[in-house]
C-alpha cells in the first residue's frame, strides 16, 4: 500500500500493530543520490573507517525519498509465511536542503517513481534527536500569553469596530454552546487586527485571540477557557499535537526500534545510515561512536546480499543484485507459501513488474531472505520462524561492503575482522589474516568459523605453512596472493597506484563476477542492489 | 509548447526562427530552490557585492528546471504584437549533483508542475565555456585507432567463431551495398570480443570494431571505410554530433545572445544568474569581473518588476507580483492586440490559470512590458516596437534588488548608483546620497534623472538645505530619514543588528507595501514574482 500525507493518519495504526505482531520486516529506500563524485567514490581499498565516513557524507548529503516496509510473520499452522508491505513517500521536514543527483532521479522516473506525488503528498519525518530538542525547547517556553496593552482607537471607523467586537465578545461569553469565535480576516485591517490583539485580548479574562490561516485566508479566533490552566492545556495539548504531525513517518522506525523487530535488508549500508541519520540522530563522526549507537539502539541487522555471497546460493545464483537473486531463488530453490496477511495489502510472488519501488524491493528482500535460510535451516525448517535460525548467527549485524576488494562487509557493532575470507571454492575457504595479529586469537577465530560453517567446508589459514593442498589450488588464487600473507599487506599499499588493477581479481567469493548495473552508464550513480 | 527531448530536434529550428524574428522575448525560469538559509539569505542591507555573491551561490548551488520563452515581435499593419511561446524542461548534464529545497518543489508540484516529465525527458545542456573545452580538448585527442595486436586463438570453439566471423568479414568487405556488420552482443562471449577486437581488427584495412549498446544489449558493430582519412572524418561527425547533443537546451540561449535579442524578465536576477552560470560560462567570483562579462555577451535586459515600481504604475497597481500586475495592467491599461504566430503556439490573454508554468510566467511577463512600455510611449505608440521606446533607457540592464531597504536596483552593466531614490508620493522624488560623493557628480546625476522622469516629477536631492517643502512632507517619510543626508549612512551600521526593524519602512516607492508571497510559510523558499 502508498502511504502519503493524504492517508498516513487512517493507515499508521495498522503499521504499527503489523510491525508489532512480524517476526522481522524487510526494508528498502530510495535516495535523491547516492554518494558525490571525487573523493567521496568508493574505493575497493577503504578500509572500514573510510567508508563508514563516506556512507555517512551520503546519507548527510542525499534525501530519503521513498520506504517500503515489508512485516513477515510466520504461521505455524500454514507452514506459511504472511506480510504486509507500505510504500512511503517521504519528502521530510518543510525546508531541507538536500542533494540530488540526476542520473538517480531519471533512473527512478524511468522505473516508475511518481515524483508529483512524492513533491504534493510527500510525509514529514523528524529524528528522535530533534523531537527530543524540540521537547526540551518547549519546557524553556512559556504558554502564558504576554499581558496584553491596549492601544489608543480614536478614529471613527475603529471605535465602531472595537464597540461592535464587544458586542460579539459579550454574547459569546455567556453562550455555553460555543468554546470559538471566528471572525473573517478579509474584513480586517491591520490596525483592527492590533485592536483584538491589543483591546480585546485585555478585557477579557481567559481568552486566546490569534490568526488562524484557513485556505490562504488570515482570519482571527477567539478561544474562551474555564481557567488560565485550562488554557496551557489545550495550548500544550496542540503543540503536542503538531509535534506529532511533524514526527510523521518517524513514528514508523519509532515502533520498529522499540519493538526491536530484525530488520532485513539488502545490500542496505546506504538504507541504514540514511534511516539513522534521519530519523534517529545525526550519525556520529567517529565510526566507534556509531557502532555503539547501533549496539543501543537499532535491533538486530540482516543483509540478504551477504548471505547470497556465500554457499551454496553463490554457487548456483552467481549474481546477487536483487531482481535476479530473487527470481533465481523462486525457482532453484523451494520458497514456503507466502500469503497476504489478511486485511492488508502486499505483494505476490508472481508479480515481477515494479521494481525500484521501495515496497515491492522489501517485498522482494523478505522473501530471498526466507527461502535463503529454509534452505540453510534444512528439513528443521518448519519448526520456527526463520528469524530463529542457528544459521544466522554469523550474519547479525554485518552488511554487505560494497565495491570493496579485500573487506567483504562491516561489522556493525562488534571489531572489524583482523581476517578475511576467500572462497576458493564452494567448499574451500582461505582465511587470510589482514593485520598483525597473534597465532591465538586467529586460532580461536578458526574455530568460531568452523563452528558456523557446513560441515564439507575446508578452512584454511592462509600462509600456514602446515597448509597442504596449495600447489594444488594455485591455478585458481589470483596472482596477488602467491607467495605469503604478508603480501596482503602491500594491497594497502597499492591504494595511491593502479587500485584499479585489482578489480580484476575476484578474491571474495567463488562465485563469478556481478553483472553490469541495470542502466549504463557511470554506475556511481545507479543504486547497486 | 512544451518541450522536452521527446520533440527538441523537431521544435528547435523553429525556435531558432521565432528568436530570430523577434523584437524581444520574455523569459523566466523554476528553479529546484532560491537560495540557503543562514548566511546566504538577503539581509536588507545588502551591498550590491554582498547580494551578488549571494545570488551567485543560489544559482550554483540549485538546479533551473523550467526555462519559458514568448517570442515577441510588432506587426506595424495590424498594430498588433505576435507571440510564440515554448516551456523546455531542463535536466543538464547527466551526473549533475545540484541541491533542492523540498518547499520549492513542493510549491511547483502543488502547481501543476510535472516533475515525471522533468527527470524522464528533461533536456540536457552544457554552458558554452564547456563546449569550448570539450573543443580544446578534441584537439589533443587522437582519433586514428591504436594498431590492435592479435592474441592466440587455441580452443576449438574460439578458432570455429574466428573463422566464421572471417568469412562473414570477406563478404561485408566486397558487399557494396553495406557499410556496417551488425554482431549481437547475445552470443559473443567476452573472449569472442577480444577476438573481434585484437584479431579481426587486425586483418582488415580501415575498418572500426566498437561495442554499441541498444536496448541494453551490447552488440559489436563493425564499419568499413575507403580510407584512414575518412575513418577519422566519420568519427569527428560522430563526435561532433555528440557534442552538439549534450548542448541541447544551450542552442536556444545561444541563439538569443547571437542575435543580441534584448532579453525582458519579472524580478529576474535569479533567473538571469542561472542562465548565465549554466548556459554561458560559470559566474565569476568578483562583481566587476560580472559585469564585464554582461557587458561583453548579454544582450539589453529588462526588469518588468522595476518598471511596474515607478509611477505611473505603481499608483494604479500597488502590487507587483506578476499574476497581479499582468491581472492589473489588462484591466486598468490598455494592452495592444496580442496574436498568436501562424504556425507557432503561445497563450491567449484570457487564460489564467497556468501560473508558475516558466511558458505562461514568460508570456504574461512580455504582455506586462508591451503594456506599460505603450502606457509611457502614449499616443506615439503604434510607431515602433516598444523595444525602441526612449522610455526604457533608465531600466536598460538593471534588475530589480528584491528585500532590500535602500538598494532599488542592481546595475548589471555600469557602476552602482551612489545615490538611492524615494518617491515620497507619485510626483515627488528625494534623490538620497549614499556615499560621500562629490556635489558636482549628484548634481549631473540629478540633470540624467530630471531628463528620464514625466515632466511633472518634481525631484530634491535630500539634506540640501535648499530644498523647500521638507516640512509639509514629513508625515508621509518615515522616521529614520528625518535629520539629514549623513543618518542614512548609520543605516549601514545597523546591519548587525536590528535590521529587521528597517522592513516597517516603505521608503522605496509610493506605493503600498507588498502583498504576501502567494503560500505562507517561510516565504525564503518561495519565489518571489
Amino acid at each position: 500500500m502508498e502511504v502519503t500525507k493524504d492517508n498516513f493518519k487512517e493507515v499508521l495504526p495498522s503499521v504499527l500493530s503489523a510491525i508489532e505482531n512480524a517476526d522481522f520486516v524487510a526494508v528498502d529506500a530510495e535516495f535523491t543520490g547516492l554518494r558525490h563524485h571525487g573523493t567521496s567514490k568508493y574505493c575497493e581499498l577503504d578500509t572500514p573507517e573510510e567508508r563508514y565516513a563516506k556512507s555517512r557524507a551520503a546519507a548527510q548529503s542525499f534525501g530519503m525519498i521513498q520506504f517500503g516496509v515489508t512485516t513477515f510473520r510466520y504461521v505455524k499452522e500454514k507452514f506459511a509465511y504472511s506480510h504486509a508491505t507500505y510504500c512511503f513517500y517521504l519528502l521530510g521536514k518543510a525546508g531541507d536542503i538536500l542533494y540530488y543527483d540526476n542520473n538517480s532521479l531519471k533512473f527512478l522516473a524511468d522505473n516508475g517513481f511518481d515524483f508529483n506525488k512524492l513533491f504534493k503528498s510527500g510525509l514529514p519525518y523528524l529524528s528522535l534527536a530533534q523531537e527530543a530538542e524540540k521537547r526540551a525547547e518547549y519546557k524553556t517556553q512559556s504558554l502564558e500569553p504576554q499581558m496584553p496593552s491596549p492601544i489608543k482607537v480614536a478614529e471613527e471607523n475603529a471605535r465602531k469596530f472595537l464597540k461592535e467586537t464587544e458586542a460579539k465578545m459579550d454574547a459569546f461569553m455567556v453562550d455555553e454552546s460555543q468554546d470559538v469565535l471566528l471572525l473573517p480576516g478579509s474584513n480586517i485591517s491591520s490596525f483592527f487586527r492590533k485592536i483584538l490583539y491589543n483591546n480585546i485580548a485585555a478585557l477579557y479574562q481567559n481568552i486566546l485571540v490569534r490568526c488562524v490561516t484557513t485556505d490562504s485566508e488570515r482570519n482571527i479566533e477567539i478561544r474562551k477557557f474555564e481557567s488560565s490552566a485550562s488554557r496551557i492545556k489545550f495550548l500544550e495539548e496542540e503543540r503536542e499535537q503538531r509535534l506529532d504531525e511533524k514526527m510523521g513517518f518517524t513514528h514508523v522506525i519509532h515502533k520498529i526500534l522499540e519493538t526491536g523487530t530484525p530488520i532485513v535488508g539488502h545490500n542496505l549500508i546506504l538504507d541504514l545510515f540514511h534511516m539513522i541519520d534521519k530519523m534517529v540522530q545525526p550519525l556520529p563522526e567517529q565510526h566507534e561512536q556509531f557502532k555503539n549507537l547501533v549496539k543501543c539502539n537499532i535491533p538486530t541487522i540482516y543483509d540478504t546480499k551477504l548471505i547470497a555471497k556465500d554457499p551454496p546460493f553463490c554457487v548456483d545464483i552467481p549474481i546477487t543484485s536483487l531482481g535476479i537473486l530473487y527470481s533465481d531463488l523462486c525457482t532453484k530453490y523451494s520458497p514456503p507459501d507466502f500469503n497476504v496477511e489478511d486485511g492488508y495489502e502486499s505483494y505476490n510472488i508472481e508479480d515481477n513488474s515494479k521494481a525500484h519501488d521501495a515496497g515491492y524491493d522489501a517485498f522482494m528482500t523478505g522473501v530471498c531472505f526466507v527461502t535463503m535460510v529454509k534452505k540453510l535451516d534444512g528439513i528443521h525448517w518448519k519448526n520456527k520462524s526463520v528469524i530463529k535460525s542457528k544459521h544466522l548467527a554469523p550474519y547479525a549485524n554485518r552488511v554487505n561492503n560494497m565495491n570493496s576488494y579485500d573487506i567483504p562487509f562491516l561489522n556493525l557493532v562488534g571489531a572489524d575482522e583482523p581476517m578475511k575470507l576467500v572462497w576458493v571454492n564452494s567448499t574451500f575457504l582461505y582465511v587470510i589474516p589482514l593485520d598483525d595479529i597473534d597465532n591465538k586469537a586467529c586460532k580461536q577465530h578458526l574455530k568460531t568459523l568452523h563452528a558456523n560453517c557446513p560441515p564439507l567446508v575446508r578452512i584454511r589459514l592462509y600462509g600456514d605453512t602446515g597448509s597442504s593442498k596449495r600447489k594444488s589450488v594455485s591455478d585458481e588464487v589470483p596472482p596477488g596472493v602467491e607467495t605469503c600473507a604478508s603480501r596482503v599487506q602491500e594491497f594497502k599499499r597499492l591504494k595511491s597506484i593502479g587500485s584499479d588493477q585489482l578489480s580484476k581479481m575476484t578474491l571474495e567469493s567463488p562465485s563469478a563476477e556481478e553483472a553490469p548495473p541495470i542502466v549504463s552508464g557511470d554506475n556511481g550513480n545507479v543504486k547497486e542492489l
